[in-house]
């Protein structure tokens, strides 16, 4: 179920949303099946672009923030989802210790953290939240613009089981995404629940084994509504160790630009799109001082090349990454977004806590095109509200006929990704058996 | 968890308000436990009275109506909660076949079916509405007054299953509660999943059972929370056979009045309340030609059992109970209730789908008093919304401070009736191995 919500789209729906829209139950029935099979992420949120002609996810975040850009409306919903994967996960779970990101003096982090707590308190859990910053060595204690306050303390660690004092939780729930390498405090715990599992964290994730999951997904997808694959898979290709310090060391992905430039021109010319391919090339690994560029041209390589060395060197996440120049690449098919909020370039975001799509919101740049990453500074959220009760008849519109739920297709693209993180999670678990 | 829903309730949290809302961890992890032990009806609502003192379920329906009462703003939770309870019980589902009521021309009961239809369309179903009544013979399409239309069509069996015209359905939710008996045409489905199972119809179910489940768990959680169980939990007796139509036939419903008053005065006095007792009588299976009436002295039996003689001959349900003088009876303890909305009497209606509680409304009853049934001719529905963020500071409450939930009790109360109705559908399941 997708919770009918506003979307800024308008105009008539095309083949591909109409498709969606009309396989309603054939896709329920389907995720039905496949979470029978494979484990939900705890939480997840999902980009989605949606070019009109295509609609694909580019961005799937396995510790996601931003809970509070959500609307009150959605707080109930996150409630019960959260309250079903706890009955799922420890039904007989009391505490629960959520670990933040380790840069936790900014408010509208902090604001988050706050909705967190709240979800999993109304869900009937003992909250607390511990820092496994080295910052922070004993309790901090900040006041947050709505008037609540919010408490960081120093994990401690006993045995195998972490907590905050006097305060043992059954259950760690990560909001931080362990780019920096995974801690000793965290590893090794094998009488509590952590979640996600370590092998989320940014230290082992890549982006590229996700995205092919999600091609398999897709695959799976498509065959079930009878559409082409490609129309919600963006495509993608890797290029291991460019060295952005030279121009030798980026020959090998110009090529790779190349190369993939050609098969999406293919894709176009099958569909008759007229829009210009392009890709976006960021780290495979997230690695934020490589920074998310789009290229038009693999002539463009060159001024690409500078933007990386330029981003590399002004990271505001300067510290031990900064100053490198060499990283492991995803080269992705970029997908043009056609959503406007305001109008500013405008992409939705997928909110889902379990199985559950839970929200959403608009990610809007008012600076940037159709073409390029609109998260960065800048940008700006637009919650997405529930649909006024579409029962009552509306002018225009037939007696008895609802309008249709333009956010069902983001729900569903947005769950699709979710399902490849369930892949992802499963075919890298260290625990596991050989995945074949 | 519970939806955050206004209530017309003001005035500082009593006693056991407070408790319960500051055990509430413990409480949601106690129901999480439950419901690993025990399967919960897969929908229902609850009637809660609220005697400020005292609060407790006095009627708890397993075929509830009214789905459209509700606002549409619980329609997302009602869809989350539908989705998991059909997980668990047919993931494979496709189709689901709704068996209404059979007289089912009453324009505000078919708008209650159109909501359900559109709660299992949401969560992935295929939806028809199967009529067992002799009267629909063929497809009936029928308009309401939102513009949408419902079609009842007649339901046909095919050996061991049933369905309607080129429709065969995984699973049928009945929305009939079987008063009349439980018909052939339903008896036997071994291959499909009948909801809520025949048993929870009222040609089997007992009131009294009820309660006494009930009490068995006001027991169990008066200790959980720490208090006398009977704050929670309404007293009955029981009298078989009692004929309305002499004297005589109501003495021994007379002696059990009497004891039964003569309990609550204890109570009361224990707990110096003011206020005079009263019991309530009702048919013990719920047969509407009896009628809920108060009793307040043994002494007015007389003028009691008059009433319920001009009651069963006017039952606006006339039929073969019509003129019907001899019920088996349940005497339960009335409990006031202190709720006013619009100047009319008022109890809370609370609204679970699977374990989840999805929404409520009030019924109001302008013209009957504090101590008497609402539901009947001239009372009106007041759905309950949700409540406004309380993230945002409010006049006189210090920052921080969100104002409490006070639907909270309720949605608790409403859950403790829904887990004795678990206990008894296992107590009464002609499948089951002997209960102890």
């Amino acid at each position: 179920m997708v919770p009918h919500l506003v979307t800024a789209l308008t105009g008539p729906t095309n083949e591909l949303e109409q498709r969606i829209l009309d396989s309603m139950a054939a896709i329920e029935r389907w995720f039905r099946l496949e979470w029978m099979e494979h484990t939900p992420p705890f939480y997840s949120s999902v980009d989605v672009r949606n070019a009109g002609y295509k609609l694909a996810p580019v961005d799937t975040n396995l510790f996601p923030d931003g809970w509070n850009i959500l609307t009150p409306a959605m707080l109930p919903l996150a409630v019960q989802a959260a309250q079903a994967a706890i009955e799922k996960i420890c039904p007989e779970a009391r505490n629960l210790l959520i670990v933040p990101e380790n840069h936790t003096h900014n408010t509208f982090y902090l604001s988050n953290l706050a909705q967190l707590r709240r979800v999993f308190q109304m869900a009937g859990l003992n909250v607390r939240i511990g820092s496994i910053s080295p910052d922070i060595k004993k309790s901090v204690t900040m006041d947050l613009p709505n008037g609540e306050t919010i408490t960081l303390e120093p994990v401690v660690r006993t045995k195998g089981r972490i907590g905050v004092k006097d305060f043992d939780p059954c259950t760690i729930l990560l909001n931080n995404d362990l780019r920096a390498g995974v801690p000793g405090i965290l590893e090794d715990l094998h009488e509590q629940y952590l979640l996600p599992p370590l092998q989320a964290g940014w230290a082992t994730r890549r982006k590229s084994v996700h995205f092919k999951c999600f091609e398999e997904v897709s695959k799976r997808f498509g065959k079930l509504i009878g559409v082409d694959p490609w129309l919600i898979n963006p495509l993608f290709e890797t290029c291991e160790q460019v060295d952005f310090s030279s121009e030798t060391g980026v020959e090998a992905l110009t090529a790779r630009v190349d190369l993939l430039l050609t098969k999406i021109r293919k894709k176009h010319k099958e569909y008759g799109i007229k829009e210009k391919p392009f890709v976006v090339i960021k780290a495979d690994n997230s690695d934020g001082h490589m920074g998310v560029l789009t290229v038009r041209d693999s002539k463009d390589l060159e001024s690409v090349r500078h933007q990386v060395l330029q981003h590399a060197a002004q990271a505001p996440t300067a510290g031990k990454g900064a100053g490198k120049t060499v990283f492991d690449v995803l080269i992705q098919e970029g997908v043009l977004t056609c959503e406007r909020v305001n109008d500013g370039v405008a992409e939705p975001v997928v909110y889902m806590m379990d199985r559950y799509v839970v929200g959403g919101f608009y990610r809007v740049h008012a600076q940037r095109k159709v073409d390029q990453n609109l998260n960065g500074p800048g940008s700006s959220f637009v919650p997405l509200a529930f649909a006024e009760s579409a029962h009552l008849p509306q002018p225009g519109i037939k007696p008895g006929a609802s309008a249709p739920n333009r956010f069902y297709m983001y729900g569903v693209i947005g769950r699709l990704a979710m399902l490849a993180a369930s892949y992802e999670l499963e075919a890298t678990d260290p625990e596991a058996e050989q995945y074949s």
